[in-house]
Order: C-alpha cells, then sequence, then structure tokens
C-alpha cells in the first residue's frame, strides 16, 4: 500500500513525543546541574512547559483518531547523552553552565525542526486543529531558545564585570 | 586541573566537525532519493558548502593551534540514521520528499544550535577570526534550512494544483 502525507505525520508525531518524554525526564538532572539560579529556573520552568507540551500531542494523536503512541527516536537520545557527557566532563568546572545553555539549545532546534515540519503537513492536510497545538508549542520552545541565549550572554557579562 | 571555556570550545569543535564529515557521506543518499529536481540539485549544493564548512573548521583549528581532531557526536548519528529510515520506510512513496526535507532540516537545525554556541564562545575569547569563519558557516546553514522550507512547499503547492 502506498503511503502517505498521513503515514509521515503519524510516524514523526510518534517520534517527538517519545522526545519530549524523555526530555521531561532529562530537565530535572540539567537543574540540578546547572550553578546559576537563573539558568536553574529556565530549565525547571521548561519542563513544566514540556508536561504541557506531551498532553498537547496526546490532544494531536485524538484529532487523528488515534492513542498516544512513542516510537523511539535516536536523535534526541544522541543530543541529550552528549548534554550528560557535558555535565560529566565539565561539571566541576566554571564553565559548565555554558555547555548546558548549549546542550539545552540543541534540544530545542531539535524540536523546532520536527514541530516547524509538523505543522507544514498538517496544515497541507487541512487539519487546522492539530497545527494550532503544534504551533502553540513551537512558540514556547522558540522562547525557551531565546531565553537560553540571554542567559549565556548574560552569565559571560557578569564575569567579564 | 580546572577547565576552561576554551576546553569546551574544542570539544563542541571537535563534535561538529564529525559532524560535518557525516553530513558530507550521507547528503550523496539524500540527493539520490529525491524525487523533484529542485530538492536533488538541494542536496548536492549543499555537499559543496559542507566542504567548504569542513575546510573552515580546519582553519578555526588552526587559530586555536591545534590539528583537526573528531569526536563522535551521538547526536548526528542519531539524526541521519532517523533520515536513513525514512528513505527506507517512504522510499516507494510520494511522500518521500516531504521526508527528506524534514530530515535535512533536523540536520541544519543541529548545525544551528552548535554554531551558534560557538560563535558565542569565540566572541568572548577574543577570538574575532573564529567567530567571522564561524558564522560564514552559520549563515549557509541559515539559507539551507530556509530553502528547504521552500521547496517543501512548492512542492506543496504543485501537488494541490
Amino acid at each position: 500500500m502506498q503511503k502517505t502525507l498521513n503515514d509521515l505525520f503519524l510516524e514523526q508525531l510518534k517520534d517527538i513525543y517519545f522526545a519530549e518524554k524523555q526530555i521531561y525526564k532529562t530537565l530535572p538532572k540539567m537543574a540540578k546541574a546547572a550553578k546559576i539560579s537563573q539558568l536553574k529556573e529556565a530549565f525547571t520552568t521548561h519542563r513544566e512547559q514540556t508536561q504541557g507540551h506531551i498532553a498537547r500531542l496526546e490532544e494531536v494523536f485524538e484529532t487523528i483518531g488515534r492513542g498516544p503512541q512513542a516510537k523511539t527516536c535516536e536523535a534526541i537520545k544522541g543530543i541529550i547523552s552528549e548534554g550528560e557527557e557535558t555535565i560529566d566532563d565539565f561539571g566541576e568546572s566554571e564553565v559548565l553552565d555554558a555547555g548546558l545553555v548549549a546542550a539545552g539549545q540543541a534540544v530545542e532546534h531539535y524540536e523546532m525542526a520536527r514541530y516547524g515540519a509538523l505543522i507544514a503537513w498538517a496544515k497541507q492536510m487541512n487539519m487546522p486543529d492539530a497545527a494550532a497545538l503544534l504551533n502553540e508549542t513551537l512558540q514556547e520552545e522558540i522562547k525557551a531558545d531565546q531565553l537560553l541565549t540571554q542567559i549565556g550572554a548574560s552569565n559571560d557579562n557578569k564575569k567579564a564585570a
């Protein structure tokens, strides 16, 4: 049977559902490792948002008449394992926060790419409700990435001062 | 010995050097799999650019008095393996191009995150030459991502017409 855009959408939905759940599990480790309070807070707040992202994905599964299903996402596993390596390698160092900012941004960028594609496909398949739900999450990922950029820059300014 | 921002910069430089080499190896498979000529061309052109990115990274290694060195990047391996899975699963289908566009964008976003961090750190360490070289590549990655978005949208319009 010829596969359709709907199949591709479903595959990637399962992928990002797995990814969000992994991120939800990992954020407390990042918050615990972070040295400055602003970064700890950013990871903690983003964990609460991530819970909302998971709930929204479950709603999107509903809009296509499916139960939520996760599919192992090798990409996020790789991105997260690099973040954990940074904690192991730089945990004792003052530059750990810079490494954590970068690790967080790699996660955000992966999500931006995946949500961007899902939104485009939802629109192409005339599924405005799914597109709107996915876009709410995308906007939060973009803001989380911008916040990490700001924290990285202000942390540096403090050290320079 | 306390690790410094310079150590973090070097680690991530090795990571993206590995990633660029993997991307260089993978792009011909993506070009071959693509169905529409515009997408084939985009991957082929980006492969030529990637050769330039590798050469620029070698220059950056030089600016810090190091020989180029790659370090296995689990993130890009995961991202690429997901792209290959898309080719395997959707190779027979009309929607393969949409999947390839998404796979390409996941790669570009990973690179944007990594180059963004490297540029910020190069500036913090007062290494304007390295920052400028990395920024040239970042701009090409951003453009490649935008081109993929356009191809995804125009491919959809053609089908709708």
